[in-house]
C-alpha cells in the first residue's frame, strides 16, 4: 500500500486526487494539509462523503508517507517541495514550480527566482506517453501543465519526427472554469461565465507557452514557435485544443492516424479518432483519456484536435499516473478509462 | 425628461437599471455612485458600451435629479434614503429596508435596529399590480423582493379573495444566480452553481418570508403562515415559484384563470396563461412579465405556477415601472414586454 | 464472470449500463441489442471508446447469459421479459412494466393491457435498501422509475414507522434532461432547456405517482396520497425531491437524522447528512448514492429534501446493485461511491 | 408604417423576426407563415405571448406587403422569392440563395442548381457596414450568414486596405445552439450539448466560407485563401470568432485599432474595443452589435477577435436593420442598442 500526503488539499486538483485515490487499490491517503481549513474535514468544504481531516503543513509526517502530491500554486510549491525531497520522500508537482528545465526561462515566465534550481535536474517532466521509462524512476515528477498536456500529446508524433521544424503552430485551446481553481474571483462567478465565452491571455501571454515550447523544440530538435489562444467555456471540465500546423508536400488525415497510433501503440490513456471522427469534450470529461483527431485543411494545412479532461488526465489523474509509474503499478490503476 | 440618480449602480441590479433608462425615453441618468469603484466607468467592469462615470457617493448632487434609485444592501440603504428624503428628492428603494411596516418586524428578521422609522409611513410597497394609486402619489417606493414578487402575484386574487384564510400555504421556489449578487462567494462560483441544484434557507429561516406574510395577511384580513423553500438554479436569470394552496370545495383551474384574468385585467405585465399550459422561466427571461399558471392536485389542492425575471420584473425593471407611475407615465414605458 | 445481456442498449440508461459492467470485476456483457442500430457499434452511437457491437434483437443467444437487462420502453418490455423468463433467464427491467403489483392499476396508468400479469407475483420491487433479501432470491427485479427512487428512500423510514398516515405529502422533484431520454423532442432541445426551467405534468398526472403510492402505502399499512410535481431542470444528471410532510408533534431535524441514519445503517449507498446541511446535486452525481437531508418549516411540518443521480441510483446504478445482491456479490460492486 | 410578411416564421429566426418586428415603431407584421404549424399561434409553439396566427404560405396576401422576409431553408427560399419579386415585393432573405454573385459557386457548396440565376445580379449583401448605399436601393437583400458576419466585421478594415492579399488567414469559430436551429437533431439534444463543446465542418467543409472568400476577395482584389473551423459552444446564443492573420511589419494592437475605429466610425453597431480589452459573447448577447478587439502573438502575426449574437447582428437583427436602411428609417429602429 502506498502512504500518500497531499499538501494543498482544498483546491479542485487536490479534491480531484482525494477522489481518484479513495478508490485505488493500492494506495491509501495518510494526510492531507489545509493552511486555511486547518482543522476541518473535507466534507465540510465540499459536498462530499470524504471525512478526511485536514491538517496544518507543519503537523505533516514525512515520515509515513511514500509520496507527497503538490496541489500548491507556483512559487509556493517549491520550498515544500525541496523539503519533502530532503526528508527523502518522493515527490509529485502539481504547480509548474519544476516543470522548466532552466531557472531562468521560469523567472522570466513566473516572474520569481527558483529557491531549489539544483532540484531541476532530478525533475523528470511527468507526460507518461513520452517519459514512463524515466517517469519510473524518478524521485521528483513535475506534472504537466492542463493545456501543455492537451497540446504536447496532439504534437508529440509530429515534433519527434521533424515534421513542425518549419512550421508555425496555432493552438486555439477551450477550458471549462475548474481550470481557473476554486479561489474567489469575478472571473469564476457564475452570472460571468454562464452563457458567456471569450479568450483570455492570447497570443504569447500565457504561462503554459514555455512549457509547450521547451518540451516540442526538444522533440523536434529545433525551435518551435506557438501562438496559444486560450478560451474560457461555460462548463465545469476539459479542454478542447484546436490546432493548426503546415505539413511538407504528402499528408493525409490518415497518414496522420496511422503515425498517431503507431506512436501511441500500448497507452492505454491515447484515443486516436479514426478519419471522419473529431474529438469533443464528451469523449474525455470523468476519464484519464486524451483524445486526439485530424481534419485537412488544404495548402498542406492540417489541424490536429485534441481532447481532455483538464481536471483528471491534465492534473490529478495524469498525478496518479504517475504516481503508478514510479512504484511499478499497472499505469491505469485507480483511473477512470 | 426625468433625472435619475442611481445609488450603488455596480451590482447586477444598477446595472439593468442602468441599462434599462439607457433605452428609456423620458428618464436620463444624470449620476451613478459607487463607494468601490468611484472614478471608474460602468464599462470598466461591465462588458457592455455603457461609458458611464461612476462617482464617490459623497459627490452626488441631490439637486440635479428628481428621483433616486437606490442599489444598495438592506441596512446600508436607510441612512441614505432619509438624506435623500430630507432633500426633498423621490426615492425607490431596491433593498428590503422600507418593505416592513413594522420597524419591530424589520428588526426581527434583519437583525438590525431601524434608522429611520417614521418614513415607514411613508413608504409604499411598491407591486404596481396592487398599489399603483398609491405609488402614483409616493415619495417613497419600498421595491419589493424579488421572490415576494413572484409570490405576491401569484396569491393576491385569492388571498383578496378571502381564500387563503385557512390555508397552509407552500412556496417552492427556484431562482438563478444573479438573485445572489455579483459579491464574490463559494456559492455563486460556476463550477459549484453549475449541473447542480439545491435548497437553502429552507422552511421558515429566509427574511423574503416577512414581506410575504405582511402583504397575505392584509389582504387576506387574516394571518397567512407561509412555508418557503428557496433552491439556487443553474440558470443566469429567473424565479420560478411552485405553490401549493388548499381552497375550497368548488374551484377548478378554469374558474382560477377566470380569477385571475379578471384580477389583471388592465395589468400589462401579468400574463394569465390558459388552463392546460404551466409557467416556465421562458416565458419571461429578459421581460417586465410574470406568467402565471395552475394545475389541479386533487382534493381541493391547486398549484399555481409563476415565474419572473429576478432582475426584471423582481427588481430594477418593477423600479423603472414604479418610477412611470410616479411620473404619470404610462406603465410600459422603456420596459421590455 | 456474470454474463450480461442488455437489451436496448443505446438509450442514456443502456449506455450507463454498458459503463458500469465495462468497470465491473465479475460480469461481462455478452450482447447488446438495438433494433434501430443492429450492426452498428456503441461507439457510433456515443462518443466513447466502447466498441461493442449492437445486434438485433433477434440474434440474442439467451443461452449464453445469466442475466439481462432491459431498457426498453414499457409496454415494449414485458413480452420480451416473458420471452427471457420463459427461457429461465434472470431479468432485470427498468421500465415500469413490471413495478406495479396490480395489473389494473398498470393499465389505469400506463393505457395498455399487461400481457404477462402471471409474472408480477413473482416480480421484487429493486429498491435494494428496502428489498434487499427478496431481491437476494428473485429472478426478475423491476427497477424503480428514477423519481420513485428518489422520493422513496427520502420517505421509507417514516412510512413504515406510521408517520405517513394522515399526512398529505407534496413532493416537488427537479430532474435533469437526461431523464426524458435520447429520444428526439423539443422538449429537449438544448435551446428550449438551456436558461430555462419549468414544471410539467404536475398534480396527479405523472405516471410514477403509481409507485410512489404503492409502496408508501404498503409500507404505512394505509392509504398514502401524494401530490407530484416534476419539473426540468437544465442539467445533464440529477434529481432533487423537496418533500413536504406533516409529523405528529415532537419531531425535530435531529430525531429525524437519528431516525434515518438507523433506518440505513448498513446501507452504503445512503448520505443521511447531519442537521444544518442540505442535499443537493452535488452530493451524488456521477454515484450510485443518494443523500438526505432535513428542514422545519413550523408547525409540524418538516421538509425532506433527497438528491440522487437519475441515470445512475435512479436507473443504471441501481440495476447493478440489484444484479450484485441476485448474484450474491458484495452489493457495492462496479458501482461509483 | 412599413408592413411585413414573414415567410417561414416558426424557426428562431422567424420568431426573432416577429419578436423584433413587436417592438420596431415603423413596421407591423401583416402575416406569418408556417407550413407545417398553419391555424396554430405562434403563442402555441413558443413559450411567449404572440398571440400571432400562421397562414399557410399559400394564404399569403402578397398586395398587403411592403416587403416580406424569408426564414425558409436554401434552396426551399429561391423559388419563392422569385414569386415575390415578381408581384413587385420587396424581399430580405435570411437564406444563403441569393449571397453568391455566381450560380455555379451557389451549385458547388449547396449542391442544388439555382433556380432564378437572373436575379442574383439584383440581389445586394446585405452587410450594412459595408453596403449601406446599395441597400437602401435594393429590391432583394441577401442576409449574410451568421458566421460571415462575425468574420467579415473582422476582417474588413483590412482585406480593403491590401493587408489580406499575402496571409493566410486562420478562423477558429464557436457558436451557440440557436444557429442550427429549432429542427430535431441529435446534435442539438441538451444532454449532447451541455458539458461538451466539439469542432464539426472543419477545415475547408463548412458552406460559409463560400461567402467568406467572396467578400474578402473582393475586398482584397486578390484571392484570399479562409482556413474555417466551426465549434459548437453549450450556449443558446453568440458566435466569437478568433481569427489569426499575418501582417506586414510595422502593426501593432494600437494601430489595428485605430484603423477600425476609422472604417467603422458612423456605424452605430460596431463596438471596437480599445487595446487590452478582448470581446466576448457577453458584450453582444441580446443587442444587434458586433464586438471587435485585437491581440499580438509575435512575428507579425495578429489576432482578431469578434463578437456577434448569431440571431441578432448574425440574422434577423440584421435582417432589420437591412429594412430600415431600405425604407429610408434609421439603421437603429427596433434595433437592441
Amino acid at each position: 500500500m502506498i502512504r500518500v500526503g497531499i499538501l494543498g488539499a482544498t483546491g479542485y486538483t487536490g479534491y480531484e486526487l482525494v477522489h481518484l485515490l479513495t478508490g485505488h487499490d493500492q494506495a491509501k491517503v495518510v494526510f492531507a494539509t489545509s493552511r486555511s481549513s486547518a482543522g476541518k474535514r473535507l466534507c465540510d468544504l465540499y459536498p462530499c462523503p470524504y471525512d478526511l481531516p485536514l491538517i496544518a503543513p507543519e503537523h505533516a509526517d514525512l515520515a509515513a508517507i511514500d509520496v507527497a502530491f503538490f496541489c500548491l500554486p507556483h512559487g509556493e510549491s517549491m520550498p515544500v517541495v525541496q523539503q519533502v525531497r530532503e526528508a527523502g520522500v518522493r515527490a509529485i508537482d502539481l504547480s509548474a514550480d519544476f516543470r522548466l528545465r532552466d531557472a531562468d526561462v521560469y523567472t522570466r515566465w513566473y516572474r520569481v527566482a527558483h529557491v531549489a534550481p539544483w532540484l531541476l535536474s532530478e525533475a523528470v517532466y511527468g507526460l507518461p506517453e513520452v517519459y514512463s521509462e524515466q517517469i519510473g524512476h524518478a524521485d521528483l515528477v513535475a506534472n504537466p501543465g492542463c493545456y501543455p498536456t492537451s497540446v504536447l500529446l496532439a504534437l508529440y508524433p509530429l515534433a519527434r519526427g521533424g515534421q513542425l521544424a518549419d512550421s508555425r503552430v496555432i493552438v486555439d485551446s477551450k477550458s471549462g472554469a475548474s481550470g481557473a481553481g476554486r479561489k474567489l474571483s469575478l472571473k469564476t462567478h457564475f452570472v460571468e461565465v454562464n452563457e458567456n465565452f471569450g479568450p483570455y491571455s492570447i497570443g504569447r501571454a500565457h504561462r503554459h507557452l514555455s512549457e509547450m515550447e521547451q518540451e516540442l523544440s526538444a522533440w523536434a530538435e529545433a525551435r518551435v514557435r506557438v501562438t496559444f489562444s486560450p478560451h474560457l467555456l461555460p462548463v465545469s471540465r476539459g479542454i478542447l485544443s484546436t490546432i493548426y500546423v503546415t505539413l511538407q508536400a504528402g499528408w493525409s488525415v490518415e497518414r496522420l492516424v496511422a503515425l498517431y497510433e503507431e506512436a501511441y501503440a500500448g497507452d492505454p490513456f491515447v484515443h486516436v479518432l479514426p478519419a471522419g471522427k473529431l474529438a469533443s469534450l464528451a469523449y474525455v470529461t470523468h476519464t484519464n483519456r486524451c483524445a486526439l483527431s485530424f481534419a485537412e485543411a488544404g495548402e498542406n494545412t492540417f489541424i490536429v484536435v485534441s481532447a481532455i479532461d483538464n481536471l483528471i488526465k491534465g492534473a490529478s489523474g495524469q498525478a496518479v499516473q504517475n504516481m503508478n509509474l514510479m512504484f511499478g503499478l499497472d499505469e491505469t490503476m485507480g483511473l477512470p478509462l
